[in-house]
């Protein structure tokens, strides 16, 4: 059923966080109507592979070696695919809402008279949750979730802000943090949160080769750095990363699961 | 084709925001083949009538007239119903790991020898920034989002850390705030965020009824108890909330939705 949208409109569309199945049945119809598919770098073949086989596929993340779009090239690309009057769809990791730019794609669209459509995804932080059997929220160990991430533009690193992941109510989840560990937990720990406050690092969240590194906040960069990880990183500082369990529930039988859950 | 599950497990799993199709795969897959489903008032019909014809139906939260179940009695029931041998899923709307109770209800159920699987779901915040076309973080405007509630148990309101979301970078996402905007806008003021920020309430975000209204942090009590909403409602503080546009793209036309956005 091809989603009620007419060609040359631009769907900025949430993949959610690595496995085809996380993808929404909104995202998936998208999808199978595409006429164009702009993708990033982390979207799965799985995924990819729901396009239908006339689809125009371009990739605007690096890959095998490829060099990756910079934004305003994706931008203009989208335009004039849609311009063309192709069913344009530009498909982001997580929500696309959250750290995946909507804003600026709508803005450049909409200036150029192109309509766009957001359709939500599952973010990566929930999927990471899932997977590894911790919750974001939790009565009396946090009452609040910050989605931040420690990087800004031209690679400058944020300056304010920090107090408010220092509060040990509050769950931390930091996005695209592979190498700001350390800076991240020598910042919290200056603004006075517990060193022993538990930590985590998820590579590649919310996919079947998901990796979960258990720390505390003040060995989690040792932690990181040791492990290497090559994918994504998403950190979660807080109470409720203890709770955490490193076992990955998709792709295993459920007498595993009981198994590793000490049933 | 149902899930890698055995029966006498329990599936917490995110419905999403409201809309069926914006379910993910996985969750579809788990209510295709729940032989029992508990839910919350919040989810609709449309969702309900996914699962099978045979599955047993426990509503636990108020609906038409009826009473909602405690924590504890839907723990009980969950535990029950799974060491029947039923394949059990507990239906929540969301994501269950972001104000879904997903810790507790696990911890309950692993204490009594019951496996869980939580499957993740789009949050609220994010289908009401996708319907109503504003991101959550956007480059030089909001570096971070915080979700976070109005309300602690017993009806009692949280103290500490309203700091945190009077960062004028920050975008401030509020579940479950229907009767805690006047509250949240003198804190926040008081905190020193601008009344001038921009502000909305969602109402039924997600959903193809969703209702948006805008309004200033210094004035979004009274815009709100105007409207007097019935359904929950998400509060928005941050400059974001400035960029968002008040219909739904989800039962309109491409034409309308085009003539709307000024195209």
């Amino acid at each position: 059923m091809p989603p009620d949208i007419k060609p040359g409109q631009v769907q900025l569309v949430g993949a959610g966080p690595g496995s085809a199945d996380l993808l929404t049945l909104r995202a998936v119809r998208a999808v199978e109507a595409a006429q164009a598919l702009l993708f990033d770098a982390l979207i799965s073949e799985e995924v990819l592979a729901i396009a239908p086989p006339g689809c125009v596929r371009i990739q605007t993340g690096k890959r095998a070696g490829k060099a990756s779009m910079d934004q305003g090239e994706i931008n203009r690309l989208m335009l004039l695919l849609a311009r063309r009057g192709l069913r344009v769809v530009r498909l982001k990791g997580g929500d696309p809402s959250i750290f995946g730019r909507s804003g600026e794609e709508r803005d450049f669209l909409e200036r150029h008279g192109v309509a766009v459509e957001v359709i939500p995804g599952v973010t990566a932080a929930s999927a990471a949750a899932a997977q590894f059997a911790f919750p974001l929220t939790h009565r009396e160990e946090a009452r609040r979730v910050i989605f931040a991430t420690a990087r800004v533009r031209d690679g400058a690193v944020v300056e304010g802000g920090w107090q408010a992941g220092a509060d040990p109510e509050t769950t931390l989840a930091l996005y695209m943090a592979r190498d700001a560990a350390r800076l991240v937990s020598d910042r919290l720990i200056a603004e006075g949160r517990c060193g022993d406050t538990p930590a985590l690092a998820v590579e590649n969240a919310g996919a079947p080769h998901a990796r979960l590194l258990s720390a505390t906040l003040s060995n989690l960069a040792d932690v990181v750095e040791a492990a290497a990880p090559t994918g994504p990183v998403l950190l979660v500082i807080g109470d409720v990363a203890a709770r955490a369990r490193g076992y990955a529930v998709q792709g295993d039988t459920p007498d595993i699961i009981a198994r590793r859950a000490g049933l």
